[in-house]
């Protein structure tokens, strides 16, 4: 578990949380130790989203060797240790999330951010969207609705949940929260977007893992389906989009735009 | 996910849950809808469990092709999807446990149980004592400590845990639910020396499962450590504990008392 948590990454999911509580902060409505609340979550998220990728390295999954430019916790481990340290990171993400409660209304937050998170993780996010990627293999073209639903519960869902996680245990209000999450949509889509360039473009010592494997995989991506300069601009306007959401609640001026603007131009 | 769970299986810890629920329900201290409030974490102990049973059987662990009486997930669906289905589980019943916070003051009740069985299934509970499973193997004996350690862990700490869920929802008193935690410790153990008893003299149609693979895989069981009669004698003096648990909390003359007795007696 220590292993693959240690490797490092981008940490864009707890910096989300993180940002995400600190922007409420600065809002009338925010707590004061927003990010102190948020801190949990956002150690959470990185626990399941680690999980997410020790168990997609699998040789049933991916097969991949490489993650984070380190072995894979299979390669290093064997595989039934790796599914076990996927395993435990994954319940221990909802422990650390469960801690000292302190008082009842905080507890109502902790209970909304833990289902936020869970229903992002699972059937119908983030697991569902890596078994609807286990079957796409093989058809390297896929209809461009069942692309975006299979990105947005693979990689979309969690991260947009990230950012509302950090908005809810900052004690944002209803309309805050909204555009948070509308802004961690939008986000999360550019970022698989750029990703899913990155694995055309980039090479494997800037990624810390192996480029180009998708297609070599025949998996369906945006630029297979649209083509580079398209996908380009979808991610533009993915940015745009979160942009504009920022700005419906007041929340412009803040980190969660940087971020945003780091998604689209990043190159690792 | 729908295949595992509905296979069937004896459904101990659910049981255990409400069980607890109405015992609670029927003290001073127990809130009337004690079973409703306690509904959704019989069902996600018993997801837990579930994914536990597949992730278990997977060919990079115990390598099992029947459970429950059916086929294992891998061998149906393949690997990858059986980590899927195994993960899905996982995190869904963290989702139904944080569902419907409804008032602050069930929130707390919810935030509590979720830490329990998180903190049950993690590394250091069920995880834990699988990860402990899988270096034992090929070291026929363990020592007596290191043997009830990881049973303690790997089956003992959710059926614990399914029991103490129970108490905290349905609204019981510190004391009540001390008792019933210890009363869930030893009924785990007792589950998991009766279990290994029928890995011995079980039969498979019984069973549901492969008898005997323990003794095959070179694992160390009870009846491989202390002999039968011991073992027989130690399940026991286990039920008898449980029993004093209860008593010491005025909850002797409920289900709960029922429940131990089946687990001592079973034969499937």
């Amino acid at each position: 578990m220590r292993y693959s948590l240690d490797a490092g990454g981008k940490r864009l999911r707890p910096i989300l949380t993180l940002a995400a509580a600190e922007t409420i902060a600065g809002t009338p409505s925010g707590t004061p130790d927003a990010i102190d609340l948020a801190l949990p979550a956002a150690c959470a998220v990185e626990m399941i989203h680690t999980y997410s990728l020790i168990h997609d390295d699998l040789p049933a999954m991916d097969d991949d060797s490489l993650r984070r430019g380190r072995p894979t916790s299979h390669v290093v481990f064997g595989e039934g240790m790796a599914i076990l340290a996927g395993d435990g990171l994954l319940t221990e993400a909802f422990a650390l999330l469960a801690a000292e409660p302190r008082h009842p209304e905080l507890a109502v937050r902790k209970i909304r951010t833990i289902q936020t998170i869970a229903v992002a993780a699972g059937g119908c996010g983030m697991v569902g969207g890596q078994a609807m990627d286990l079957q796409a293999v093989g058809s390297s073209t896929l209809d461009q609705y069942s692309l975006q639903d299979m990105h947005a519960r693979k990689t979309g869902a969690l991260i947009r949940a990230a950012a509302v996680a950090g908005a809810i245990m900052g004690g944002g209000r209803e309309d805050e929260i909204r555009a948070v999450d509308e802004y961690g949509t939008h986000v999360g889509l550019a970022f698989q977007i750029v990703d899913d360039i990155l694995d055309v473009e980039g090479d494997a010592k800037d990624l810390g893992k192996t480029a180009g494997k998708d297609a070599r995989a025949g998996k369906p991506t945006y630029p297979s389906t649209y083509g580079l300069e398209t996908s380009r601009r979808l991610a533009v306007e993915r940015y745009d989009a979160a942009l504009a959401a920022l700005q419906s609640a007041g929340l412009a001026g803040s980190r969660l735009a940087d971020i945003a603007a780091w998604v689209i131009n990043r190159t690792s």
